[in-house]
C-alpha cells in the first residue's frame, strides 16, 4: 500500500525524532471505533452500552452489567438466568491451576493471578480449540461461539482466582464457590467463608460495576495488542492483568487508604493539601485523571457508599473523615481548580474495602474481578476487524559499525 | 496541555471514525526513539546497535550479542566474561517455579512460560525492591542498576524454564545447568542431556543471534505498554511471551516445517507455488514480511546454516530440497516478485531445529529464549523517558439509554 499522510488529534506530549513525530504513550491516538463504554471527560459521565453508570449502579447487578458489556444489550429474564448459570458452572478451577496459586502462596496476588490465568488457559479446552481455529485464520459463526465461551469462563473464574490466593497466603484452606449465591456475594464467601453482609456484598457489587470497563487504559489495551496476534484470550487478560498490576494503573486506591491512614485526622488536611501542591511535595492519591477533567462519575458513587457504609459500622480509623476533609480542601483550592484536578474514583474506592477487611494487597486483584468483562468484551471486538498492532521506533544510533575482534577492543 | 494536529505518515490500512481518522494495527506509528536495532526494510538490512547481523552471526556469541543490545557497546574481554558468569549465577529457578512448570507439564510449554514468567518474577528479591522503588516513582542510578539485574536475569532464566517444561512433559527428570557450558550449549544439554553436537549448538547460537531483537513487533511493543505502567519486569516480559505466542507472531516456522513435511517432494513445489497466487488458495507460511520488502537477512543466514547442517546429516524428510525448490519458484513467480514478496527468516529457521529433534511446540519457545533480550532491552531503554501508553477508542454506540426493569424487557 502506499503511504499516505494521517492528521491526529492529541493533547499528549510530542517527542521530535527524524522520522516524525511521536505521540509519546500514544495519548489520544484512535486504535478502532467501540460500542462497549464511551468517558465523556468534561463533564465526568460514563456509559456501557450507552447506559449511565448511574442507572447501572442504582438498578442493576453485576452479571447484568457484564451481560450488557459482553452482549451489547441488557438482558431479558431468561437470558439473565442462563447467563448466571453458566458463571456459575464456570467458577471453578482446574486442579493444576489451583496447586500454582498454591505454589505461588507467599507471591503478591497480582503475580499469582497472571500465572493462573495463563495456567488456566492451557486447560480450557473451549480456548484450545479456538486457538486451533485461529491458527489457520478461522473465525466464523462456530469460532465466535467458542469466543464468546471462553470470555464468560474468565469472568466467571476470575474470582475464584482471587479469594483462593487469599485463603493460601493466609494459610487457609480454599472455600469452593456455592451456586446459590451471585457473583458479588459468592466471591466474598469464598474470602472469607461465611454468608457475607448484605452491605459489604452490595459494596463489592458496587465496585465490581463501576470498574467493569473503561474504554483503552493500558491493561485493556495490553489485551488488545496479544490478541490481535491471535493468541489465545486467557494469555490476553493475562497480559492485561500483568499491566494492571503497574502502580501507574491499578493500586491507586490502596495508596489513597494508606494515605488517610497516615494523616490519620481530618483537622490536618488543609495542611497536607497545602504542600501538595508546592513543587516536590507529597503526592496526593486519587486525584486528578488522564482522561476525566470533572468529577469522576465513579467516585460520587463510591462516596455515597462509603457515607452508608461507615454511617452504619463507624469509621473508627476516621478515614473517611480524613478523606471527606481532603476533598473539601482540594475542591476549594485555586491549585486544584485551575488544573481541573479532582477526586477520581480511586480516592473514594479503598475506604469500604479496608473497613471489610480486605487487605490492600488485594484492592488490585478486585479490579481485576471486575475489569475483566472490559477486556474480554474489547478482544471480542476487536477480533472482528483484526490486524496486528505494528508500531515503528524511530532509530537514531550509528549504522554499519565495524566489528571489532574482542582482543582488539 | 492544548490539543495539536500530528502528521503521521503510514503505509497501513486507515479506518474512518467520527472522531478522526484510525490507522488499523498502528502500522508505522512512532512510539519512541531507539538506538536497539535499527531494520531497511527496502534493502534488507538488520543492524543491532549499528552492528550488521551478518558481521554478529559471523564473529560474534549469544552473550556478545546479549550484551550488545543491552548495553549498547560491544563487550571488552573483561566485561564479557563478568557478564557472562553473571548469566551462569542467574540460571537456576525458585523451587516455586519449577513446582508450576511442573503442574503444567502436559500444558502447551507457551503457556508454561507466560505462567512461569510472572511466577518467577515474585521470587527475585531485585525485582520486588524495584518494583517498590518504581511504586513511588523513583526510577535513579541505583534503581536503574537493579534494573539491568534483573534484566540479566531474565535472560539467563529463560532457557532454563523452555528446557525443564520439555523435560517434564517427556515425563524426565529436569536437568540443572551446567556452569561450564556457553549459554547456547548449556539449553541443548539441559534440553537433551548430553554434550551437544557443535554444529547443532552452532545452529541454536545463530538462532538466538537472529532473534534477539527486531526492533518493536507486537510482543515487544506489548512489553512496553505493559512496563509503562511501572509493572515489573517480569510481568512484562511474561505478557510479550503471550504476544508472541500468537500464530501472526511467533510459530511461523513450525508452520512452514510442517508445509515441507506435507508437500514432501522438490518436484511439487511448482504446483504449491502456483496454487498460493490462486485467490483463496493455501498459503505459503513464512513467505512476505510486514517489514521486509527485500530477502529477509535472517533468512539467507539460515538458509547456508541449514545446507551446512543437511549436508553433514542429510536431509532424509527432503525438506531443505523441498524449501529450496519453492524458494527458487517464489524468487522466480511475476505474482511474488511484483508484490515483493520473499522468504523470511521462518522459511528456513525451522529445518535445522526439526533436524536436531527439537519438537515443534519448542520453536516459539526458543524464540522467547532469544527474543528476551530484546525485550528488556526495550524496556530499560523506555523507563528512560516513561510515558503510559493510553491511546482512545472512538466511541459509535448510543448514549443516555433508558434503563428499562428487567420485568419490562
Amino acid at each position: 500500500m502506499s503511504e499516505q499522510t494521517v492528521q491526529i488529534k492529541t493533547a499528549g506530549k510530542i517527542l521530535q525524532s527524524p522520522c516524525g513525530p511521536i505521540i509519546h504513550g500514544l495519548e489520544d491516538v484512535l486504535i478502532k471505533s467501540t460500542s462497549i463504554s464511551d468517558i465523556d471527560g468534561e463533564k465526568g459521565i460514563l456509559w456501557y452500552r450507552g447506559y449511565r453508570i448511574e442507572d447501572l449502579a442504582r438498578h442493576s447487578t453485576y452479571e447484568e452489567v457484564a451481560y450488557l458489556i459482553l452482549y451489547g444489550k441488557l438482558p431479558n429474564k431468561k437470558e439473565l438466568e442462563d447467563f448466571t448459570n453458566r458463571l456459575k458452572t464456570y467458577r471453578d478451577l482446574n486442579s493444576a491451576t489451583i496447586e500454582i496459586i498454591k505454589n505461588l502462596s507467599k507471591a503478591h496476588p497480582m503475580f499469582a493471578i497472571e500465572s493462573a490465568v495463563a495456567a488456566e488457559g492451557a486447560f480450557d479446552e473451549d480456548n484450545l480449540k479456538l486457538a486451533e481455529a485461529l491458527k489457520v485464520g478461522r473465525y466464523k459463526a462456530e469460532e465466535k461461539e467458542l469466543a464468546y465461551r471462553v470470555a464468560e469462563k474468565l469472568i466467571a473464574k476470575m474470582p475464584t482466582i482471587v479469594a483462593y490466593h487469599y485463603r493460601f497466603s493466609r494459610g487457609l484452606d480454599i472455600i469452593r464457590p456455592r451456586r446459590d449465591l451471585s457473583h458479588a456475594a459468592n466471591f466474598l464467601y469464598m474470602m472469607f467463608g461465611k454468608d457475607p453482609d448484605p452491605l459489604a456484598t452490595k459494596g463489592i457489587e458496587l465496585y465490581l460495576i463501576l470498574h467493569a470497563d473503561h474504554e483503552v487504559p493500558a491493561s485493556t489495551f495490553t489485551a488488545h495488542v496479544v490478541a490481535s496476534t491471535l493468541s489465545d484470550m486467557y494469555s490476553a487478560v493475562a497480559a492485561a492483568v500483568a499491566a494492571l498490576k503497574g502502580p501507574l494503573h491499578g493500586g491507586a486506591n490502596e495508596m489513597a487508604v494508606r494515605g488517610y491512614l497516615e494523616i490519620g485526622d481530618p483537622s490536618k488536611a488543609k495542611e497536607v493539601v497545602e504542600a501538595a501542591t508546592k513543587p516536590g511535595g507529597p503526592k496526593l492519591m486519587g486525584v486528578g485523571h488522564r482522561v476525566y477533567k470533572a468529577y469522576d462519575p465513579r467516585a460520587k458513587i463510591f462516596k455515597e457508599f462509603s457515607r452508608e457504609y461507615v454511617t452504619k459500622f463507624g469509621d473508627p480509623k476516621k478515614i473517611f473523615a480524613v478523606a471527606s476533609a481532603i476533598e473539601q480542601e482540594i475542591l476549594n483550592h485555586p491549585y486544584f481548580q485551575q488544573r481541573r484536578l479532582f477526586p477520581n474514583v480511586d480516592f473514594w474506592s479503598g475506604i469500604a474495602f479496608y473497613y471489610m477487611g480486605i487487605p490492600y494487597e488485594y484492592f488490585t486483584p478486585i479490579f481485576a474481578v471486575s475489569r475483566v468483562v472490559g477486556w474480554v468484551a474489547h478482544i471480542l471486538e476487536y477480533w472482528e476487524n483484526n490486524r496486528i498492532f505494528r508500531p515503528r521506533a524511530c532509530y537514531v544510533g550509528p549504522h554499519d559499525l565495524q566489528y571489532i575482534p574482542i582482543e582488539q577492543r
